[in-house]
């Protein structure tokens, strides 16, 4: 994995990651195709929306179909017909908030499978085996994450074993980032940023955070955080955020995202526009011609009404879903892609959501 | 509206109807845009599966989002961004199998709406009055569906009143098609043929067809029907069907169809393919890397495998009902376009599914 830094504009860069099955621009917003499937949205309409690099979820491809059958197909790649960079998650996060009667040690997690009460383990090792049978570009180490709000002894445990288990995990077949937790205690952060920078990871991906924080919190914390860390890798911000929470991150000096919220909100009938969130099942649009979001390029703002998105979803149409997912994602790129342009420019402090 | 016969084989016919929103090539299929969406597909995606021209619901639409609102809007073509040919049915069907309560009396139907029970009355006057509103380029007259299997004195009484119905049935605005109904019973074919075509209807729609009769009933009653029709207007057969009954139909000298199978099996995991039938839901798929269908080129046998489709159906991702739909379309797309061939080239003996 090669990163570049192009340009910078205060704690910010814009800079280029290679990776073997491709290169994408940073600041990148990755979308979810947790299950290897981005809801609703097929490999063209995400290249469309400027999207380079995906998201997929270990804990869930792991299930279903397994990671033998996804190797066995040729990789996540090959699978889901996606022909850029793929990072996934280790699965850690899922397995503390899906699966059920799970238990912990020092070794690893074991619990059951929230779909068929199958026993399964995961250990620092395994987690590593799978996401490398998957075939992605970058994965991630098994971690315990700290619940929110921080009991100190149960947040010094969890880092414990948080480290003890980066310790553990190695791949020499492709990049493993480091996780920094330490939820929005100070010392903690900074310990938890030493600890996995021993290492020297090719990443660090910053986790524990959109946990219910404040988010002006979530921003100082995020920031200090990433003044931990070498200059010289990329960062990775785990499940955030909101358009504001990207912005303010960027500005601190992450380069990666990912989350579900522009397909998860989608397909609630909630869009992101330039003039702000729009409820599309809300009765007042039902005769508003105006498209989506009259900033917007994307097919479903190019081609249909409020009026009638407002109706797929009162109808329940699938293409209601589908059309407000694409349009979010298109949202999302198209943040991106202004705030990589802004960062070139340095005129990063006049981006807004 | 304009029909011209371009060519012919037996009793089949390749032809060409203009309408006020374009023209399209017979025998066409209509894929079913019930509630104004041809469920998971776009505009786009229709026109790369072949398709010129959709079918939509008065039932649904004049219940929501109202005939009104979409007069307001356009009509039909700019509300759902279809930028051709449209037709309507009645809503007579949906009344008879959904609406609750109703009452049938010479003057109409009174119904409860299966949404929230409000009462709607539907009067041959208002179903062409609501279909003029909703700016559609064919449209049919209200008509009672005669049960199956006919009892001789029901079916007298639906059929004298389907008649009664359509001399009240005048549309000044669009092309009003007349209904023949009949059964199975041969001498109420004719008769209601007669009837219908002493108004000399711009075309004629078949109903009452694909109601629990055998195959080779269906075929044998069709071609009898359309053998009492004029030879210089289109036939449109309603509601049918599986890719057999429409080969068998347009020998017969069928020009129209519409069915909802290509999208409703797409969404339950049949996709139909020219190998026959595939369940894709089914185990054997897990790692199969071919094509749906090797011999189809569009977008989703070009992309993806079998496993792939089968593990979007196993873990519940909505890109496998939208992949399906979109392939079966393609697949009815392409079917009528070698129906139109074989007509031309005088090999329609030699078409199959």
């Amino acid at each position: 994995m090669n990163f570049t830094i192009g340009a910078r504009c205060g704690a910010a860069r814009a800079g280029r990651i290679e990776t073997a099955h491709g290169a994408f621009d940073t600041p990148a917003f990755m979308p979810c195709g947790t299950k290897a499937a981005v809801k609703g949205l097929d490999p063209r309409e995400l290249r469309e929306a400027g999207i380079e690099i995906l998201l997929c979820n270990t804990y869930h491809l792991a299930l279903r179909p397994g990671e033998e059958t996804v190797a066995a197909l040729g990789g996540l790649q090959k699978f889901m017909s996606w022909d850029g960079p793929i990072l996934t998650d280790s699965g850690g996060y899922q397995v503390f908030s899906l699966a059920p009667l799970r238990k912990i040690t020092d070794e690893g997690v074991t619990f059951q499978s929230h779909l068929d009460g199958a026993t399964v383990k995961f250990t620092p090792e395994r987690v590593v085996q799978i996401q490398e049978a998957l075939g992605s570009d970058i994965i991630m180490p098994l971690d315990e994450p700290i619940p929110f709000p921080p009991d100190p002894k149960v947040a010094r445990l969890a880092l414990d074993r948080t480290h003890a288990w980066w310790k553990r995990s190695k791949s020499t077949k492709t990049n493993l980032f480091g996780i920094v937790q330490g939820s929005i205690v100070p010392e903690l952060r900074k310990e938890s940023a030493q600890a996995i920078a021993a290492a020297d990871p090719p990443g660090f991906a910053l986790g524990g955070f959109s946990m219910g924080e404040p988010a002006a919190q979530m921003d100082e914390m995020v920031a200090y955080t990433v003044q931990q860390l070498p200059d010289a890798k990329p960062r990775y911000l785990m499940g955030v955020g909101m358009p504001r929470d990207i912005i303010a991150a960027v500005k601190a000096g992450v380069d990666m995202f990912d989350c579900i919220l522009p397909t998860r909100m989608g397909r609630t009938a909630m869009a992101f526009t330039s003039e702000g969130l729009l409820r599309l099942r809300n009765a007042k649009f039902a005769r508003d011609e105006r498209p989506l979001d009259a900033a917007c390029g994307c097919a479903c703002c190019r081609k249909f009404t409020r009026a009638y998105l407002r109706h797929c979803f009162a109808v329940d149409e699938m293409l209601g879903p589908k059309l407000l997912s694409l349009h979010n994602v298109h949202y999302y790129g198209n943040l991106m892609a202004r705030l990589r342009s802004a960062i070139r420019e340095g005129t990063l402090e006049k981006v807004t959501a």
